[in-house]
């Protein structure tokens, strides 16, 4: 079995998450007939604003506090490959974290099956490109809530 | 024969050009192992930027003016596929026309084959998103150059 | 008005056509914040291919009768950019034509506003790179059932 | 500093290594003026490549033995954004590994700021989709000359 990407303390609320579905382009697709692994970025990015769209704390909602969510980390573990038109189960992940980072991970399913899994991790910068090291006002409230269970 | 994608008038300059070479990648082809069609947007647009470069008149150069230049037409002919690892020549030439737009089309050849070609029809918007009807100062004096001989 | 980009001869039978949507997602967008124009030719394709898979004149039909349809022309006019996360609608229409080739031609809207228009021509080829002047079998069938009514 | 992605045992000849360049296109760029972060992978791959080409050992040189190498893992580590016609260093590095699997490491560079490391992991099966658990012999090959020094 795989390791977990982010270890959870026992105290930290569970992870907040979303699924989507989307199917596979032919203009994703490679020449061995497979979806190309660089667009699995892509696949991961839209999972990753429907959960900030959903519980207020996308890139959107913190470019209007002025802070940047620029990518500190990116990883895929590709486990099956994904073909034309193959309709994809999204499920994203937002774990929590005292600090002030978001950690997403994702998981793909196609056909029931478990076919590619990865995280990102984010760090926040403000409009002069220091690194935040306590969250934003308007995301700490957001982590109160998810904290007191209101949101899971 | 092709015909010309634009009319030009025998008081016009001839055309502004410049030539680069660039390389079919792997993630540019399709499961037909050939070039995909929408990515000649992206060898056209490197050509369109070069000879924006090269002669001042490019979508920065506009841009420090306060003045957008949006696609108003894009098309490709298509002659023969592109392949992985092939090195193409990309010939772009900018068309001279009275009017407030850009003219630009695009020859891609491949060990000496004509393989595509091309245009793109650009409009000047102002921040305001107004299409303007004269020409930007800045660019009125390149055509000035442009019909005196100096540039071509 | 836009004038259109088949002619249709009286004897024809209307257009082939079929309606899907798709939103734009945040990799597809440039950096002045619209779609970027290559892009477009995935909006078509994705167009094309449904309606191929609803009529049985997709790619795949053609491959599994050893044709390929390679473009022989693509355009895009272009009306009002499109925004991150914009509902579009992409209307896709194949264009009865004689000869051994394709034309479909694309409308796309957004919020009730006609933003986008194109073509795609394709050839039809066999195996060994020649070109077809006649249609092969099963899309002659295909054209049967079209002008006797049955598929539109 | 940061760890090395991959263990090298004191016996395990050199890493194989290529220095390549690359542009940052208009295309490549997203709303916040930078690189894509999914585009790293076709910066990752085309470095990949060209070792394979310099060393024998690219995905064609497999494919002409009946054997794939499908990507198990995929990694990036971002250090600072890559900006629109930046000229990026891409150095490859091809880590020894006694298993039949392929490690690569990457490091891009610009204007001698180092902005970006990742890895990949390649495991190697047959046209069966069975994986292997020992190299294709012209693999042994290369590796027993690099072993020997003769390549690196």
């Amino acid at each position: 079995m795989q390791r977990p990407y982010f270890k959870q303390n026992p105290q930290d609320p569970k992870p907040l998450s979303i699924i989507i579905e989307r199917r596979v382009l032919f203009n994703e697709l490679d020449p061995l007939n497979i979806m190309w692994h660089g667009n699995y970025a892509s696949f991961f990015e839209q999972g990753r604003i429907a959960l900030g769209q959903k519980y207020g704390c996308g890139y959107t909602d913190f470019y209007d506090h002025q802070v940047l969510i620029p990518l500190k980390q990116f990883h895929v573990d590709f486990k099956s490959p994904l073909k034309f038109n193959d309709l994809c189960i999204i499920e994203t992940f937002l774990h929590y974290n005292e600090a002030a980072r978001l950690d997403f991970s994702f998981k793909i399913y196609c056909n029931n099956v478990f076919t590619t899994s990865g995280y990102s991790v984010h760090l926040m910068i403000d409009k002069n490109k220091n690194i935040l090291v306590i969250k934003p006002d308007f995301f700490e409230a957001v982590c109160d809530r998810w904290k007191s269970g209101i949101l899971a």
